[in-house]
């Protein structure tokens, strides 16, 4: 494998949205500042984290250009530039690319269910539009659309450019077949938290996480620890940010990061609806998961 | 049950597109011509059939405007006006409502999973942003949300103009629950084609089809048949009708309708990308259904 | 269609245990014979509600014998053959034909998921030790295998005595595929009791069901309403047993139906460890059940 | 957490069948002895992996009687005695601890679907009537009961010697679960071969499986490279044998072990119907699989 572009802990970053719903680009600013003097590797732009699909076309591209700019290369940055048709995914591919994105996600987003025709063509188009590499990224459980192994490797063999794989599935199966199916040799990144000790021990070349926002000192100790192969330290890191990892995951991660920022002092306003802000309970679990491992680090 | 504003085959219209991907309303105009002269009870524009999700906002509100002068009150009209967010399927619904729809169906469309009080908050806002009933519409696979029969029966109760349910799980149960939960007072409707004959017989007051676009003289039979209580007929039109029905729903209903239509005769153009037409196999087994019914009736 | 061996509404025997948890045949005389008496159009002993599967192989033996013997050619009879092994399901089959059975019924019970080569191999050697039809019954939920209506479809015309089918997997799209696949030619039966109104619609030549043992005499109207093309009075009286129908089912049919039996004046004992008797809440809800439906009669 | 008594690889015995059906005691021997020689830690007599759901009785018993006195000690033994009633687990679980056994194993195998409560009063039962401990194993693709991890704990905590449990769901999720609400202080067993790295990593006390009768040394330098922390090393003999785990536990475990002994020299019958032996293509494959992994080490 050649060394891929984007290798560690990936951080995503949220939207921060104004009293009056608008786009709170100043709260980004500094949500993407703190995700990079936290040491995360990479940052993700508008992915699902970012309610990238609930944004509309023209404040779309202002996130993207502002986030670009402030990120300023610091760290690589992937930018998620999934639609729900094919022109607008090339569209936002190119501008990715026009705003100096290192490299671009495509998730196939589906209404109706693709043919495997269908899902090769839509990243073919997004490949030939584009010079930077392309990550895919399967998570039927936002997308509607399983790619399966086999297919998966179908389209690394036919869009050159796709060189990076994020699997969110939860199934550390599919990162076994495609280790072996390609002899270790292709890049693939953890999107499933609960899931980060496996993903890692098993080859992951990167994690694509939101928790960063909240606790990336012990995101990177877990990252480093598997690095230096320190087995007995990476269980106990990962045992100690298992349940914050598994209740933002399985409770919507626009609503809790959002949430979490703001117990961290950051405001950036709640999801767009119909999500909704953390409730009460949520947010009472949330804080004291937050509280404990901020006592414990 | 009061009379429901809405009964019988209720025909999904398609979007046509021209060769430069722009929407086609003078084949629009044909297609809901074609169908309301056969005889539907009902039309649907821009449901799943209509591509509605693949849409800009400017597409979306040219459709409808022209959708309904051209149906012009010689049936009723129920538009679907589903949008990831609350604040767009709450203008929608207004445009809709404004343009003279005789009701709205709103499918809780998702990308991140809802919790059952943002469901409820969204049907909320959309009802009280418009005096027009509202269809409720489940379906899972499309919309990524399964709407439990105690949540619509909570939703029926909290949303005044909530009045009408369609089910397209495919699960009968779900019909036989919210009939026995209701005592038969609720009007449901069938969304699921290959169900048809079951839902009518357990009661179901219409049915959504995308199906009169191409043998509106068949699903018309099947429901007056149930209607006379004519079992042996209707049993004998269901399973004359099955293939197709079953063939439409599982290959996808943007993608057979376009490729049927211009097999007898109406050019709609192809389905927006990543869509593609229909296949060379698909297509030929279309044919083969088309020309079998056509010879038979 | 040659005219089917078995039509109409299936009546399935419980089996009862004494105090000392040995089989209790006077009770079981007796269920038969009310069985028979309410007018039931055959009887299946020994199946999935008769706890079969929990039998040794002497009480096994002892049930059948004793079964068949009181039965005595009243009404037609099918006996549950299914065993793990293919050889004790031949014993059991041979047993059953040499005590009089009208014909077997075979469900693939596995441990070890079973190849479509080993399961119509089983029926093969089930078919080729007895003269006597068999009917093949797909219930994924107590066999651990499901039957896909090709593999049906393919045992169908590879063991010549198997000519009936019974479909418990609730999934109506499965009677219609078999029976637009066999041009409506093969016997097919409704397993899953609130699918009865929809299976008879469509086509079921048969209801297997336990719900005799407690309410006959709606069960043989629906069945007769269904004949009789009555739509109306079909709908009404499905709906008016629906809940007693998905609760028993749901709940477990031994458990069910033993405490049902015991509301009824027949003491029919326990089902047998680990099953318990059904618990005081499921009692109430059962009890009030019986009671509308016997008010209502 | 007390030490185990059991920990490490933990070999699963096939029950070797003679030409004329009949258990085949002398093979059984020299697997069991090639087993111990080969350095596994422990072995699990007549699980799942060794037919014990298709033997009679009679069989089930002398199977017992003489695999533990082959066992002689040298290894500690657990007995899967898992029955569909409660009486005869009870009956199994004696029987096995007056031959000597270490532990018991017990899956909740069903047919009608358990209450919670059916299943704690049936771990109840047999660990009233033993003195050894009991390993809970939970596998609902061969039980049909699935066993959450909520459950599990009620179980640890009602019945005092249920002191370990074997999980087979494949989903890693479940360990960390039972690993976080226990304070790690609960000794879990991974019996999904696919899964044993992870498993591993998470802190599994051992390895349930029968692959230790083809590849005995590979899974035991997976074990010891786990135990020494070697990281690298324990992802490089993961994948190694990788194809060869997934192989025999999606093919299944009786069909593939057995075809796989003979392969190595060690005729032990066929597994019994409907049970084929390994048809061609699989034999095949299988042989490919085991020369690669020979020719490697």
């Amino acid at each position: 494998m050649s060394t891929p572009v984007i290798k560690g802990v990936i951080g995503y970053t949220i939207t921060p949205f104004a009293a009056n719903g608008s786009v709170d680009l100043n709260a980004l600013g500094k949500s993407i500042d703190s995700l990079i003097q936290s040491g995360v590797h990479a940052i993700a732009p508008l992915g699902s984290t970012g309610e990238g699909a609930y944004l509309s076309d023209g404040e779309w591209e202002s996130v993207v250009r502002f986030s670009l700019q402030q990120i300023a290369g610091r760290v690589p940055a992937v930018v998620s530039v999934s639609d729900l048709t094919t022109a607008r995914t090339v569209q936002r591919a190119q501008l990715a690319q026009a705003c100096g994105a290192t490299a671009v996600m495509v998730l196939p987003v589906s209404y109706w269910k693709l043919t495997e025709t269908e899902i090769v063509d839509h990243y073919k188009a997004v490949g030939a539009a584009i010079d930077i590499p392309i990550m895919l990224y399967n998570n039927p459980g936002t997308s509607g659309t399983d790619l399966s192994v086999d297919l998966i490797l179908r389209i690394l063999g036919e869009v050159k450019n796709v060189t990076m794989v994020k699997e969110s599935t939860g199934d550390i199966q599919r990162m076994h077949r495609l280790y072996r199916a390609t002899g270790g040799k292709v890049a693939f990144y953890n999107g499933c938290n609960p899931l980060t000790l496996e993903a890692l021990v098993a080859g992951a070349t990167g994690w694509c996480t939101a928790a960063p926002n909240l606790i990336p000192a012990l995101n990177l100790a877990l990252w480093d620890a598997v690095q230096g192969h320190d087995l007995v330290k990476a269980r106990a890191l990962f045992y100690r940010q298992y349940e914050l990892l598994e209740y933002i995951t399985r409770r919507g991660l626009p609503t809790t990061i959002k949430a979490g920022l703001k117990m961290l002092g950051l405001d950036v306003g709640a999801p767009r609806l119909p999500l909704q802000p953390l409730d009460a309970q949520g947010s009472t679990y949330l804080k004291g998961l937050l509280d404990e491992l901020s006592a414990q680090s």
